[in-house]
């Protein structure tokens, strides 16, 4: 983990069975140099770990946190409960595609929103996550900007390997 | 309320906008003389406090907890993360026909578990209550199974008027 | 099974094929030495049966039941409407998800609550048996404390443990 | 009610309150002349009564059963469990749109079906009554044909008055 | 299959790759002595021949007709449209758990029912006809009846081994 | 109705009570002077005048069918089946919000499509009959084109109007 | 492909990914002998190349485009908002059994339709094109009606063999 | 408006008729004394104004947008696709209580994420853009914390109001 320094990014989840979902995240955190830090905290089996953490992650230099948990997904809805710090949802598959953890993280009460990503979408966690880090860092910004326009290169590449399939007589 | 000695039971609600439907619930432990309380706390907007309450719970003589939310319904899970006296969670209707708020409370992690009636099952909630207290108290069972009776023998009479009723020619 | 003298929680299941999900529930009673026994009744393959159990439970000693069952799942139901012990209704895993047994055990009408579970949260079931037998039992209450505190050290230790791995160039 | 000699179809609702909803098919079983009775039994506040009017419906002569529930609709399986007389379900509409109605009841084990129709489609059940009442009746067959043919003649008139309706110029 | 004289049951299937689903059924009316048919018949694929098939059932003495289809499931309301014999639906699992075709039989308007058993029922479909069948046939009820005693006796036996099972001490 | 000459859209609705949604349809196609017919037909009560419509619609020059159903919606794909012509599907809101009819319309198996729009859609079910249209007809893409533009322009005055007022000091 | 003069059809997936699902249009195109080509562009990572794409696709001599797209599927809607060429879309499954892409693809507003199939409805989108091309094609229609019959004759000939099979004494 | 200087967030709805759901939004940018904009702007009615705003909303200043709309909603996904700014999707209630929009919005593909809150949460859409011009501006992080404060301070009096009424008797 980048521990030099504070981390910028917080990266929570419910339970270590979550890893190989929120590893996306921080493989992405990781390659674009940002450094964060990952526990898993339950909201429901470690209530006071979590108050604590997200009570004192803005003076520990923390500016975003992802949270990912599946099933009654209360995790991210806790943590902003108790910080002002943005936290980013990843409802977590289980029951029902993830709508248990999806619905559990998405319909906050007014005042204490989380801002939610796809079913399993750590990925886009992170990168939404940067992108708030980069509304103040230019450099950042840019570094996102190249990071989509790789998205779309590897879109177009793949687009020319298609067109060279030939589809003709199929069957 | 019925404050004289300690109340039995807690009723927390997300929110005093929940209190026409909690009303069925308070309702129905005034008239079965039960002592209990009520609570407006919120697991996103009073977090210290929903934590306090349930951490305290116990030594104040609760032996049961209601917890009535919508949405991303946290409160019922939040509190039962703090105590172990028994806690039931009551969905209260909003979006999605109050889906929402179910899975948010009944779909627990192994180990804090959430006993959740229907959708604005507030009645029902208050009903389970007497329930848990009755397992060690010979009376209130009594006192139950009279309530139950009291059940059928409405649905009995309710029959009766019904087949007095003449369905012929209806139209 | 623990038969010396009477058990207090009477764990059903619809069908033995739901075995291997209520296992978890006998198992967690097993290890905090609660009495208990086990069945396999179907509200609708032998209804007599399930109103005769039901309605002798109290008289049996059993402060408790469990009742597991899936697709259009009656049977906690209809146990509950035959008896004024708690039941604690598991929906076991099947077709949507287990939406159906969910819904079948969870909407029930005012005057015969069934405290629902998780999907599969045979477990969740257990420990609810337990928080309830504890209301009038100290050395329970204590016990199930404890257990409590077991998990939050499992979880703490599973993050120490995340937190030695190393997320730098993980790609 | 035509009680003159044995009624042929049973109409059970769960609730005085389903009758708007049941009395489409009261209707329709007295306009086609069959005599038939109505009830309201409740599968979890009068399960008693629910088991002994399905064990003795046969014996009275009873030939089909129509059972109207929402919610967590037990009565149709219930019934179903203690007969063999062909049960007609029929899920009324209240929380989730009537969903958890319509699969409290369709969603029956292997064994013990209910025959359900639409949400709210008393009329539909009352008619599928009376084809089973007609698969070994041929008066009974010919006057549902003769039904059916009417349903085709009214919509072919409202068709006819539909295309004199000039939708040149309409806004 | 029984063609000794006509068949009385008369089973549709969308497509032969049904057919595994479908053939609980078979086996059923098959094992209870019941001559039927069995025909793969498309309500989009071959109209003409499942309107000619249900316009004639009736005459060809047909007094029953199950139907299974998957997707959108129109089958059962065709066949359905153009006869008075009852017509049982069996929605066959797909996209969407099965709820596609669940909600294409079930919903059926005014004037039109098809009496619908769970997703993938089949073997209920063909207890529910002989039930039908059973109606006006003494010997056929009794039948249906001693099957019924069978799975309670089954279920009671299931039960009796699993209460030999010893679940002290399991983990 | 236009009927000077062959209509070239055919509008079905299975109901006449589903008219003040298929108005929509009905108002475009005459606003853009196309011609065409609207009967209600139901796949349901009126099998056979289905079949028949489907069957010749192409001969009496029918470019494109619009069906409008509402719950177990099989209209469209019953018409589909009878002809080559392209239908369009609309399903109507009733139960499940619509999504009974949208189901039982979209889920058309291989070989069948429907072209299924928005539920309540019949506006755009209208737009898309004459884009269909349009494929071979400079002048109608053109029109279209220009109706396209229109819908932009208009969002464009709404914006300006709306940048115009003051959303300072609202409260 | 066939690349030969201009294709009539476009074929657009979001990702490569995508082709195990979308090269059942690709070989009924091929099949049918209509000119067609293929494309990977994603309305969210390649939006120029998409509005590109639609913008021009009418004066390259397309005729019908087919997009499908899984999770948010916007494609197919914003290809039809920047032509009025007709667009038919293909819900990819992914999460939610495909639940959202449907719901991204058809809920489109008032004057921009998309043409939704089924689920992984690839093969009906590809059928609904050649409709389309047909409508003004009397030899691509007989052709599409020779095709339809083949489908027939194909469940006439599996009907055959079903009946060929023995049911009896299955067990 | 704010129109001083730049804005610092842009507030775009799919459709004017949203105003009455995303008002709640300006309100609060409003009374926080945060320069915004508002617009309406459709991803499918108005798609070159959408990508032209979203390509130039951060050479504008723009540091948060905020993007509404319903049923297919695109809006908020096509502006990501388009910028590097962070974008927050409100989904709007419409067909489905609203989750056609939020599954459109909140499914989206690796590369672009949208931070979804609640279906009609324009509150908290505006709550959480502040969060996020907070990170990097002490002040502004201190006010959001008093806003929060003020919450729970709300929440708190509620409670103590609702702890004077009296729930004894009752009825």
């Amino acid at each position: 983990m980048n521990t030099e320094n504070c981390p910028l990014v917080s990266v929570i989840m419910g339970s270590t069975s979550d890893l190989p979902i929120m590893e996306k995240a921080l493989e992405f955190l990781d390659s674009m140099g940002v450094k964060f830090e990952v526990n898993a905290l339950s909201a429901h089996r470690t209530p006071a770990e979590v108050e604590s953490f997200a009570a004192n992650a803005q003076n520990r230099g923390i500016k975003v946190i992802i949270a990912g948990a599946g099933m009654a997904a209360a995790l991210p809805g806790v943590i902003a409960a108790n910080t002002v710090v943005p936290v980013i949802g990843v409802p977590i598959k289980g029951t029902f595609d993830g709508l248990d953890a999806l619905l559990s993280m998405i319909q906050m009460p007014p005042g204490i929103p989380v801002a939610t990503v796809a079913v399993n979408g750590a990925l886009n966690a992170a990168i939404l996550a940067l992108q708030i880090l980069a509304v103040d860092n230019r450099a950042l910004m840019q570094k996102m900007a190249a990071y989509k326009q790789g998205l779309k290169t590897k879109i177009v590449k793949a687009n020319e390997a298609l067109s060279k399939l030939d589809y003709n007589n199929m069957v």
